[in-house]
């Protein structure tokens, strides 16, 4: 079997953890604006971000395993803050600064990396770290 | 300020948690290929997955606040099974499951969604719900 065949395209799901999908979809969607795509009122809501689909689980639900008919997915689910970073443009970061000041989020940091790239770091609801960063931060990594 | 100034391009990093660093670049880098692009010892170790870059942090040392002149990185870490999803070709999904198999890696759940997407999934060395799906699972939500 060719190591050909043993593609990955890329990531196609990140996921973060908060108890409160209301006020994760006040701020993933409504905040940032990524277009919610799936929510389960209990247990989890969807966003898409580009090629990425952003997943927000309520942990106490995800970690519980399927059982009768329910398709077998296995279970997960983490405590504490997670982290999840968003490829912005440069000249959005102001911008962004900006409206997250005015819907009260605090901008935690805000600083350029050694090799130019800027990020600038909030919290959402559940306190996960969220990150906006230049893309260049990673382009020659490696 | 424009609307359209406001734009997320996608998802730049996705994180996921793991006591044993070398375990984990076994793993995401050994047997899954990724290019691991970056590695602190005690703290992270990073890969390249298509557009994104997928983080390992050990969450003992990514919840410790930077000090003194290091850039001021906010903490974070989680703890308990996290999950992410890469996109791969629905024909390498075979290929997968054999090379995991083979691998040592059980193989917890191998299915097809409604829409008929296939998804298999695996744990990776820290007990995070790894999945391979195919991106036709997400074209059409929302």
């Amino acid at each position: 079997m060719g190591q050909a065949a043993l593609s990955i395209d890329g990531v196609l799901e990140a996921a973060v953890y908060a108890d409160d999908l209301d006020a994760a979809a006040g701020f993933y969607g409504g905040l940032l604006g990524l277009k919610e795509i799936l929510r389960h009122p209990l247990r989890h809501v969807f966003f898409r971000c580009g090629g990425t689909i952003v997943l927000v689980f309520r942990a106490e639900r995800s970690r519980i395993a399927p059982s009768g008919n329910a398709l077998p997915v296995p279970p997960h689910g983490a405590e504490g803050p997670g982290h999840i970073c968003f490829s912005v443009p440069g000249p959005s970061l102001d911008a962004w600064a900006e409206r997250l000041s005015r819907a009260g989020v605090a901008i935690e940091a805000d600083f350029r990396w050694p090799n130019g790239a800027r990020s600038i770091y909030v919290r959402d609801p559940a306190g996960n770290s969220v990150e906006f960063a230049e893309p260049k931060l990673w382009r020659q990594a490696g």
